[in-house]
């Protein structure tokens, strides 16, 4: 318990290391402190059923037996303590529990509750489950736990909140037109339980906004990220599978942006075991019109079934930026796409060097076109890889390849 | 030294959990590792100068005597330990060193040094001294320090990248039209390096773009966040002190948002001991509205010296928003706007429980008016307080204010 009690005065100090220390006089800012109450459930056969009914929330860790190695151990705690700490602080008041479920120990409930990947967090709310697989930090679970809380289908009643609903191009977003929440909505209600927090779910009831968005009573629109005109869901009315069953189908976008919330996820969804990931920083002016680029590549080929581009901004991921630069060999204060394969984050980049001159939309198109075919991809340099490692090497044999807009003149 | 590591541990499986455990084969997502190697600086009169030769950046934390009290002992040693995880993992490779200067031991060193508030940051980069007073996490000091590594000044250089300065309404911006590097440029690009990365600078030497932003040679513009038109600096040429004199002036906007890299300062910097505070999340449509309409008021209000409202997203602060809510008794899933008391967090309110009904842009200033002459306070309601903790307590003698938009018919 003493032990305890010193990891927790740790990592706190790590969300919140002002604390220690007498600043201004200032309040209204205060970081969550530890009240030392042991929260997190041990969840068994016999406790699961009644935990399940008592809370809005329970978020379940499905985790390996604990393991032998010491240091493995302590980490192992800690986990417990995160969650802890997110139950008891921050989440406090929020109706709320966290258990544990051992995939040894447990494995009779975790095949009950359908528990299947070891090591995700699983989330139960009313009768449904969401698995979490994105960050394990606090403040990406937290922000995940939040938006669950919410109502699934947010009503769009205006011209104002149109706009706000038109501005969120990096979502998949559906919006559908209704008589009134006693109608065909509830279909749609219920599908979008299926899919929170990851997608969103909009309706409207007002004629106007519905005329504006080209929508017909019952009519459901699909917002692929990026894309300017939305797919039509076909048939109407439409039934929770028909619409579960098209945003299955479509939910992998043409440009995807890696998010916190569900990185893992989206990493874990390669195309034969490749990326293709693109590097901007949207606030930066080089970055954003590289990502207007690579918008519009997406745009041309949204029906291309085998093209799907991660697109990471650095800002996002602090911490894993210099990762990223020491793994791929890249400066990641410019734009870069490559090709990542993801079983050895083995990587080949396009050579962007010269910095007044990014790519055009069809030399993008034509890079991407040799990745698809595989003229372009990790493995023919690898040979050469201990003499060059910092080369942007074109193998002999792709000299026509358009690896290097650099020798092209297109002004 | 032993149990050194094993707070490392725990503190790395804050930052990711995902590590323990046995997930997919894939790769390319790996957050750091500590290696275990101590590279935190004891900072002493015999060994700054050369520290600060040696490195491209020197970060310098400002700390009190170590405590007496174990607990904080612990913790101390912890903002140690978090210092050194961001220097050798995630900086690596960066030339950054981190180090510690004792404010009672040290009292001369950081007299030399300029350290002036304990409980900061200090970034030397150059001749330069860069204070750092946003939340002491890992993301936020990373994000931070990689933005200080950049260029001060970002050159615009065509109509797309134009199009990503005019995007960033949410921050201090002035841009700045000359002939070229050799020119004027010199001092404008001097005066930037003593606000990065707080404020944004940028120039071009690209006519077409300094006509679109009807900026003459020589001339620089000022953009306060969220407004409309630029401020044009008085004076062409202008000199390094004209610069840094107008920014210094003309820095705390009418309407700022609340960011982790500044959140201490901006806290700080309050208007007679309070704040008025905006709650809005962007990304949701209600948050969205309600901000186009604080937008306005600030547009209406830009010259009144004695406003200056803070807008917090809770999406940006999800360790703080069950804090806020139960500090301030809000509901956070909904925009709010209030005065908060800096010295006690006590804070009022504005009604706003009608949904579909915001307050319109004339009631929004009607309640400011009223907060700035003092007849919305936070002292009125104290008496009542133990009886009324969650009504909107309206006192009798200002009826005649806009505290209650539901009793207004606006349609």
């Amino acid at each position: 318990e003493q032990w305890r009690s010193q990891i927790w005065l740790s990592l706190l100090s790590a969300l919140s290391l002002r604390l220690v220390l007498p600043g201004g006089a200032e309040e209204g800012l205060e970081f969550p402190n530890f009240d030392g109450k042991d929260r997190v459930l041990d969840i068994s056969e016999r406790n699961y059923k009644k935990a399940l009914k008592r809370y809005d929330l329970l978020c379940l860790f499905y985790h390996e037996p604990m393991p032998a190695n010491k240091g493995l151990q302590k980490r192992f705690q800690m986990t417990e303590l995160v969650l802890e700490s997110l139950c008891s602080q921050v989440l406090e008041n929020k109706d709320i529990a966290f258990g544990m479920v051992d995939s040894q120990k447990d494995a009779k409930v975790a095949k009950k509750l359908g528990l299947e990947e070891v090591g995700s967090l699983y989330v139960f709310k009313d009768d449904r489950v969401i698995e979490f697989d994105g960050e394990l930090s606090a403040d990406t679970l937290v922000e995940f736990l939040l938006d669950v809380l919410e109502d699934p289908v947010e009503i769009i009643n205006n011209a104002m909140e149109l706009r706000a609903f038109e501005r969120m191009e990096e979502d998949i977003r559906l919006i559908g037109y209704f008589k009134g929440e006693d109608s065909y909505y509830k279909a749609f209600q219920e599908a979008s339980e299926r899919f929170q927090p990851y997608i969103k779910f909009f309706a409207t009831f007002d004629k106007t906004v519905a005329k504006h968005l080209s929508l017909k009573m019952n009519g459901v629109n699909f917002y692929e990220p990026f894309m300017e005109e939305p797919a039509v869901l076909p048939g109407r009315p439409l039934s929770e599978m028909d619409i579960v069953e098209f945003v299955t189908q479509h939910r992998r976008a043409t440009l995807r942006k890696l998010r916190a919330e569900n990185m893992f996820e989206t990493w874990e969804d390669d195309m034969d075991g490749i990326h293709i990931v693109a590097f901007a920083e949207e606030e930066d002016p080089d970055g954003y019109e590289f990502l207007e680029i690579l918008k519009d590549v997406a745009r041309d080929n949204t029906n291309n079934p085998e093209l799907s581009i991660v697109w990471i901004d650095p800002d996002d991921f602090p911490l894993l930026t210099t990762y990223w630069e020491k793994t791929f060999k890249l400066d990641l204060f410019r734009p870069q796409i490559g090709v990542v394969n993801v079983t050895d984050a083995d990587s080949v980049w396009l050579d962007m060097s010269d910095d007044e001159d990014l790519p055009t939309a069809e030399e993008l198109e034509d890079w991407i076109e040799d990745v698809l075919s595989g003229r372009v991809n990790t493995e023919d340099d690898d040979e050469f890889a201990d003499d060059h490692e910092n080369d942007h090497f074109v193998p002999e044999d792709e000299e026509e390849g358009d690896q290097d807009p650099d020798e092209e003149d297109d002004e």
